[in-house]
């Protein structure tokens, strides 16, 4: 097994390796587009099964609604196909004949289900109307990579209409919430939250709320988002109902996604030299069991107690694995599960049973987690619950310590461009809200991620006019 | 609300009206697609987790692969092709140009999937290799019909490559018997167990096993079939690896899958002339409260412990509703949940409480089901309960009933042939296993829709020759 190439000095060669050889996915022959391999897999399905039970407790319901869409409903929302056109797959032929209308592999699915909201929408009684879809999507990137830009992507997509405006904010809030709980609670990533600037908002939202996070690179990451869309859909595909006062009005949407990007910054905020580092709570694998033994009646030993040893600490969504491999060394299984970024090891010999032990190792080295750690095997089962905490809470520790290492303050763009340009990182100025100055970004391969609350800084980074909110700077995957 | 077209007199516009008016699905602006409601998708996802949990019990990971595979791809296996290149939806352009090759939508994923275990599969110790994949797919269709003919549908598709032919058919059978358990056990559907002819097979499969099911109007239903593939793909891909003994070998294939079509079966075999029946164990919703009362006081007063009542019943996926609408009479309110076919109704009001009782009101009357029980309050849960597992059971009996009861022993097709076209039902006849006489059916809008294990019959339906096995054969969806 070669090594992974090291993440100082190239760091998205190591990102490729990493996601390679710890088999998360792999190369198809479709270009742009791969395959999620099993362990990526089920990954994936660990944050979509909490994401979708946090998203059901909004009383949103899940639903399908068609892959293909037709071209002209794409072009009903000018905003809308100005910002998807680019990315289009279409099918022009079907059948074994030349459609009449090309149909278009859905980008999202605004113009389909909101044109099925106008359908089931007649009175105030069917608001607030909340529908998600668990679904694949096509954007033709012209880069891609896994998970981060790959033409295919898994997502959910949740729909909502309401009958004031202020109830769609609060939607699109309460999904950001869920996100930043799911993003920070489970896969340990801090995020910062804020609002997208006009030229980087959703094309057709009237606002669009965002989580950023910081990766070890200095690069930013866009997480998730969600939009206000206020009237924009509902008045291009007709949507009305008749309210209590007998007036018939436009409803208030909000639209809202998590994909299967979030593993892309899974791996760049934990990842390390040795390879993958999952948070426990999502590890597919909790832990896996290593026999050490030297002869037949060691192994016969060993793997006895590693079965009951595994029998004990499997439960449904806890899974232990025992690697049994007879054609490799310990030391060999040791690289391979750490390069799979399985939170705990537990290795175990004859020697250890003798003393009724075993030896737990963590994934992660930390002040308070030594590497190594002997536990009695009577009381294993809480100590491996107490350490996988442990991880998941210094995960989440030392990406904040990361995320704030890397934030910077930062006046005019003239002094700070350079440093960006070189270093990377988060800086965060004011701004005059002018696209005019925003653009001046470029020329430092940087943008403007979110819109903050905070307003530190009283004029602009570039036009050193009065600035009203502060931004975050930063390059962007 | 209107009522149903007549199950007797128009089957195929009863179908229509029972899964729009339910709000299984919708019609979609793309024609031939269809958007599954959140009912519809609720019980899909009922059917849905409960296949994946015996799935994976086999042993068998999830994956996912891309939805678009390159044409020549298709054209690998050349009967694969010939099968289903009429249905086929083709991207000729994307990210604003013409492909260089066209791209399939994938209407199965064969050859997508077995190009990737060529990748992964270099040893014997690599085998089996179980995949499943949870997909959408896209057929196109020329008269597409909400779940039976859909253009797109979801699913989920097994394939497994093994280092014998005897354990990919042993595969093959696991995987039918996983179907039969979930058909008969949850979705209280019968199903008869037989194996394809040549020309009704799988292309590209060298033998594809399959269950039927009877509708109530006597046409059959093909509800889930898997395949053993043999060597067709894994030499097409070239997939190779050493055996034990050195030797460079090809693996067996097996590949197998549900759709959404179940759904349809669900509504054929157990609808009426109120709407739905959905079996307990799989039902979105397993009851529905419905208060009665005549006053503000009354109201209050029902609705409280209408509130105890879900409460105490609600449970993880046991969903009890409260229907509150004040615009309703109870009247329409029980209408409205026969059709969308809620297992039980408690209805409750104010005589009731003072004699601390409920009313549970089964969906289907049988010889041992009243239509009304009285039950006490304390003891609602048990009895309960017991008259979900009595609706299942008396379900499955009555479905078994109309199997039986449409299930004809045939001799020669000039003497059944008539009675088939104007009566449906399955029929049981000998057969020589040639095409020619297969094709005779085609007269009477006919076909085998399996071949059995039993040899009641010595001669051919058709030209009296010696048979072999007996089949089945009926008009089907």
């Amino acid at each position: 097994m070669e090594k992974l190439s090291s993440m100082e000095t190239d760091f998205s060669q190591w990102y490729q390796d990493v996601i390679f050889k710890s088999e998360l996915v792999d190369l198809s022959p479709t270009k742009g587009c791969f395959v999620i391999r099993p362990y990526g897999y089920a990954l994936w399905e660990n944050i979509k099964n909490i994401l979708d039970q946090k998203i059901s407790l909004t009383g949103t319901e899940n639903a399908y609604f068609p892959l293909l869409i037709p071209e002209s409903f794409l072009k009903k929302e000018e905003k809308h196909i100005e910002g998807f056109s680019p990315e289009l797959a279409v099918v022009t032929h079907a059948g074994g004949q030349e459609l009449e209308e090309p149909l278009i592999v859905r980008p999202t699915s605004e113009t389909m289900i909101y044109y099925m909201f106008a359908r089931w929408i007649k009175s105030w009684r069917d608001l607030p109307l909340k529908i998600n879809q668990w679904a694949n999507v096509i954007r033709w990137e012209m880069r891609p990579r896994a998970f981060l830009r790959s033409i295919e992507f898994l997502w959910q997509e949740g729909h909502t209409a309401h009958i004031t405006q202020e109830q769609a904010i609060q939607m699109a809030k309460i999904a950001l919430d869920i996100y930043k709980d799911i993003l920070e609670n489970y896969l340990a990533i801090p995020v910062i939250s804020g609002i997208k600037s006009e030229s980087e908002k959703f094309a057709g939202a009237h606002c669009t709320y965002t989580l950023e996070g910081m990766m070890q690179n200095g690069k930013a990451l866009q997480m998730c988002t969600s939009h206000v869309l206020n009237h924009s859909f509902s008045q291009s595909f007709d949507i009305k109902f008749q309210d209590e006062d007998g007036e018939v009005k436009s409803p208030y949407c909000s639209s809202w996604g998590m994909t299967t990007r979030v593993l892309g910054a899974l791996i760049m905020v934990h990842g390390d030299q040795n390879g993958l580092i999952i948070p426990p709570k999502i590890a597919p694998i909790k832990a896996v069991i290593i026999p050490i033994y030297k002869n037949d009646d060691e192994r016969d030993l060993v793997l006895s107690v590693a079965n009951n040893l595994k029998e004990e600490l499997c439960e449904k969504d806890f899974i232990v694995v025992i690697d049994r491999d007879e054609n490799k060394t310990p030391g060999s299984k040791f690289f391979q599960w750490e390069l799979k970024g399985v939170p705990v090891r537990i290795e175990i010999g004859p020697r250890d049973i003798e003393k009724k032990q075993a030896v737990l190792v963590s994934r992660i080295k930390s002040d308070i987690i030594q590497k190594k750690k002997f536990v009695t095997i009577d009381n294993i089962k809480k100590d491996l619950n107490q350490l996988l905490e442990t991880i998941q809470n210094e995960l989440f520790q030392k990406a904040r310590g990361n995320l704030s290492s890397k934030w910077n303050q930062a006046y005019k763009l003239e002094d700070f461009g350079p440093i960006l340009y070189e270093e990377n990182g988060f800086y965060q100025a004011g701004w005059c809200c002018s696209k005019k100055c925003e653009h001046k970004l470029k020329g430092y391969r940087a943008s403007i991620r979110c819109i903050l609350d905070s307003k530190n800084n009283k004029t602009c980074f570039y036009c050193g006019q009065s600035s009203r909110n502060d931004v975050l700077i930063a390059k962007a995957y």
